[in-house]
């Protein structure tokens, strides 16, 4: 794995693939900057009147519920139904999924249109899976290894590349099992951690064999980031900053030096 | 107050209040941040399907006009109208109130579902007070010493406690008259300090006995951390994240250290 | 023309004045701290129900469609048509006017409200006053040298400045062109720069005699700023907030050291 994250991460740089970002209104910035630093081309567009047309020009689709309205939910469904159309690949961030029911429905009508990977919380990965709103926040209160063979089972059912994130990370297609040591606790004091972490795997899915490549790929590329830029971090401002400095800076030396990733046999089945 | 500021900062690290915000496009980003790095949850939303659901699971609610819309109006009523049913605190920032007759018009209607606290510079408070459009922007014209009677006057006819801040911050029940002298001009040059004020006290409303010790403790918090960020501060952009580190490490010694806070006479009647 | 400038950002310092923005969602914050780091006062508001007041209380207008929708559109047309009628300078910035059809009408239709300066990349710029849909997203497939011929023709034909910026700017009334020199190529790697170098400019033009100069000042400005935050700068996180310290930072002094601003013959007729 870690030669294809070195190839991955090299493919990104060279191709500078677009990808379409429809997210939440607290990280446009912070994830079109993420996207940038490590490489990609990013396009924020989440007009009813072009989503489509910026899917078919666009190599992958970022689709992220953290400030979902109504308006803003029928353009992730015609932007999704269009990647589905078109085989783009597109990675869904249900984020809060948990906390109204007006987010679950939305994330399930999402769901129906087939992502390639979903990334969340555990608490966000339960909720979405099992359809049972918890009537929390963003910020999960379960940890990720609470939920490996629900996510195995879960990712078999519907065919697709399931990442939890939490203090581990964890991504699965249903059979292999990839654990993530990577990151710092205080990246948990920065807001939209998790969704750079979509972004991030969002442009891998633009070049990777395999979605499952690419989700392995984006949150070790992060974790090991967010690790680097936690060294003598006075604190969350600097943190978000240095982040960015260091996708930018991350090369075949660092990924060798410092990931942390192991495959774990099923746990389940 | 100086014991019950250190005790309110303890609460919010300890409890992480969900705090529920509908805020303007300029500040979402930042003022997430500030909660997180202070300790608090933040939840940015504002869709008309969620807000009532997001008031009932979530300990407090800010509310901030900033770039104010037909349709972020109709939200933020609905979502004050359910904390006032639910007794949930909130906070309003009628962010450049002055400016257009629709600010006005709406930061009236959001002011009659009872907020516990209103923050502005000196400018919004007089015009959301006294109905006056002045046509101004969202930089203040007056200084807030100017507004002292009247904002105790307000305050005891409102119910309610005014902050008004500035080169130097009041905060009034309309009886006590708190002065707080932290602060650096340099935070004027970071687009929504006064947001991230607001913000902060929102923070401190879930946690504290009155919105009196709320309002204080988050303007202090705030002041004394953009104090310790303009130190060898080379400009507005180091300053912006280094409010964020400081807002994390604030603790008992800095806030016993840097603290200016004195409750004044009463000023009139 | 280097007095000028210098003149330029003198007046803006002094006068601050309001500048209006109408903005996309990725840079409402980086636009706003800049605008006030350069000693600007910024105002962000698109409602439909205050843009026409709102223009009406400021000194210039900024236009941006980086996340054009349906209704951001209107409220554009609305402000742009208030502009022209008061006669207040306004710039447009085509953000992405080649990716879709349904930018390039929204674009056609500003453009008909005369702006005082178009401000674009050299993809964008030719999309816009070609009509070509090149269905490519927001960076740029050509350099700005391209244009050059291109850029004096539409501007004497549609009597408006057009700043056309990549790794050298060019600015032209269709007469006179002026060739900028400064920047550093690690600016691409910040998300919206173009956005800022724009909103730079709707600052200038609030202060200057001409849209000439202000579209060389604030390029110029911009473009200097960026070249010193790039020393020893890590990576494009760092590189955003010092950008910021060095707009707060910029006096005579520094403009007289590194300006490289150049008045070209005319290349065509």
């Amino acid at each position: 794995m870690q030669e294809q994250m070195i190839h991955s991460l090299k493919e990104v740089r060279e191709k500078q693939p677009l990808v379409h970002n429809i997210t939440n209104d607290v990280v446009t910035n912070t994830t079109a900057n993420a996207l940038l630093a490590i490489g990609a081309s990013p396009i924020m567009a989440h007009a009813i009147e072009e989503v489509a047309d910026m899917v078919s020009i666009t190599s992958s689709l970022v689709i992220n519920t953290g400030t979902l309205t109504g308006s803003s939910l029928q353009s992730m469904l015609l932007a999704t139904e269009t990647a589905l159309q078109l085989e783009k690949p597109w990675i869904l961030d249900p984020v809060g999924v948990g906390a109204t029911p007006f987010r679950l429905t939305g994330n399930k009508q999402l769901l129906a249109n087939k992502p390639s990977v979903v990334r969340g919380n555990a608490s966000e990965i339960k909720a979405l899976f099992t359809g049972a709103n918890e009537g929390k926040g963003v910020d999960s209160s379960t940890s990720s290894e609470s939920t490996l063979e629900f996510i195995q089972e879960k990712a078999r059912e519907h065919h697709l590349i399931i990442a939890v994130t939490g203090a581990t990370d964890y991504v699965t297609d249903g059979y292999d099992v990839y654990k993530i040591n990577n990151g710092h606790p205080m990246m948990a004091r920065v807001t939209g951690t998790g969704c750079t972490a979509t972004a991030i795997i969002g442009a891998f899915l633009a070049v990777c064999d395999t979605p499952l490549i690419a989700a392995v790929s984006g949150l070790t590329c992060l974790g090991i980031a967010g690790e680097l830029a936690s060294m003598d971090c006075p604190g969350p401002g600097s943190l978000q900053l240095r982040i960015l400095d260091e996708l930018y800076l991350l090369d075949r030396a660092t990924i060798e030096k410092f990931e942390k990733v192991s495959n774990m046999r099923r746990s389940c089945h």
